[in-house]
């Protein structure tokens, strides 16, 4: 047992934008971890609506003055970027049992290649359970109103 | 943040029996928390397969040697037994899509009662998907052999 | 086309109790009918937690002073019930990806047996979705607050 | 209550191209609504397969003679659309439990939106429930015939 | 490989009673075995609707001169039973995704104590997907007419 | 009945590449039928990952010396290839319920096109469960192994 060890979670994602549910999965995994690395996946990247520094400064400033959340992106596969980051844990965060198939089969394979990984999963709210970014830039981009859908402290205006 | 507090997760249910999939869940559970609290809902003793007491010694049984693991059983609202036990974490394994819909109900529910309560959800193992006490007690009652559903360490016979 | 006879919807369930969610669902519907009967199925009456009797005065006094809302109760099938009361449409609320592969199957045996009568499904709001009167239940009958879960004009221990 | 006012609904989609399922979704929509306008999204155009024109014609020619069937197309959020329309009814028809988690975030997000809109969901019957517009075009591009999965007035080569 | 032998399935349930969603599944399994035993499990027996012999009779009255399917019953385990009978394959019919999860336990499980065995599934034609046992006792016991869900060829009061 | 004719699947696909759970599929439906016909669809061909003539080839390789495994390809319909090939069933592996909706709405279709055809769907071992030739994909182009993903007998570096 490695517990006087420091519990360092990634939580991996494209973040297309970063939504308020991304927000709520990570705050609530505040107390349960002593560092928690907030991970843009680069295969996200191409066709992506916002760049990856903008994503990046974006969530930077979600999380301005909470030391242990870090912000990186990553290329390959996740379970590389968890080693290289002595991360025992990915944060992942279920929204619906459709999102719940597509994780446990993207976990189950990543146990298989990194045994030493734990997949731990938190739950959006339910306010914040039909938000996905998709849908977000789909809101974006047909000019409508996506503040709600965004972490209040942030104005999405300044990232694009 | 209260990181220097004690993690404290309860894992409530009716283990009637307690499967392999269980012990899979809290073994992994023990790089992230400081206490597991193994708690048998008191609801769920009527009409029991197994004895309340004979449960327990089954749990205990099972991870003798790990003081981190506790063996208890509640009456009332597990949120009522949490935080009686300081804890600020419901541990709970998900198994399949149907398992998740109704493991989030009540994850959102016991955030509506008591909202510093995290539900904190780990997969089980492919190999054990299919394993619940039901089914496991299907096979007891049918004379079949379940050992290779119940932890390796116990003889299911000791407990009956 | 009978566009201009009165829109009679059934809203059948054992409301055991009548929850938040019911209301939501009651008066989202209110726009879209003319009339809308709350009607009690008989075959929930057995091993009920609430008389009958207390089910419709709670209803009764959600609904105060809205005239298209009636509460009734009925033994027998549902189409048969709706045949009696000149309704063409079945109110349903749908919470989850579970309840909705229960209630096509029923909605499709209804079409089947009266091909008159539609299936009308509305969403619970996302804070409705964890509630089901099992639940509810539950809390009740362990000691915790359920009111939140309930109609905020009734106070549910004046129903016991 | 204006429950003395029209009652509209708009029907969207892409409908690329309308199929059996869809024409049994307004047919049934039809004793609810005093006006259904069927909207053809304008992000479905790029790469669609039936043109704009096309599929308009072809969704005329169904409903021809039915004067409470509009149809239109439109950009933007169709909440917005709704609202040029007056409509405060959204029409949509499930077919299968995936169908139904999808429905549910973009009903939720469109309520966020638009709270004065309600979303109205009807079932499509068992035999339409494999229908939908991918599968169609699959068929018609390989060389197959659709036209059991057509609404059985019209000829789908009159519009390509 | 054995393929010159005869390929038995077992067509296991509680059949209380046999629905035309169930005679379906065995006409289309009938070119794909040489013998298929449907087999009423026992445990299904205790409050029941139908007794276990007018259940039996009713089925072999479905298949009256086909003799390659043939009418049994058993207690204990189902792969028990498929041993006994020298079948390496057990037949399933699925309707719903929810069907599918409990059915792909009980396959996993089945494949765990007796891996010979093979869980071959057939899916119901869409018609029959709302099908089943249960809602068929209610509309009996409701005194609806519940002939079009049962197969033809019976008069369901002949078996009462 | 025509149980004497030659029982002949088609087990259509992409293939791109095929897995450790595609070759359990197969093996497992070995003592079902008499010939399986592994098809690569065409319309799987543009932005493959793999050419066509080296996923034929790595198939041809897995099953060397089974001569009732046959390695195809079509153009056009499933159905169309069945008939062309005398096939009367068309064999598919489920692995989640995601899968069962998506599997259902083909079978059901194919089911419409050609009544004479029957799916028939056999389940992936709980291990095989999160594999699927995507998430393969992605592993080797992140240049992890993927070898305990694919077929034990060969080397898929030999086949790009």
């Amino acid at each position: 047992m490695k517990n006087n060890e420091k519990k360092i979670a990634v939580f991996p994602g494209s973040f297309d934008p970063f939504t308020r549910g991304h927000e709520s999965i990570v705050n609530r995994a505040l107390s349960l971890f002593d560092e928690i690395v907030i991970a843009i996946g680069a295969n996200a990247l191409k066709d992506g609506f916002f760049t990856l520094e903008n994503r990046k400064q974006m969530i930077r400033d979600v999380f301005k003055g909470i030391d242990m959340v870090k912000v990186s992106h990553y290329e390959g596969l996740t379970v590389d970027f968890c080693r290289k980051n002595n991360a025992l844990f990915l944060l992942r965060g279920i929204r619906t049992a459709a999102d719940f198939e597509y994780e446990r089969a993207i976990a189950q394979l990543n146990k298989a290649m990194a045994p030493e990984i734990e997949s731990v999963m938190l739950l959006t709210t339910p306010e914040m359970t039909p938000i996905n970014s998709t849908i977000v830039r789909d809101i974006i981009r047909n000019g409508g109103d996506a503040s709600k859908f965004l972490p209040s402290s942030i104005n999405i205006n300044n990232y694009r």
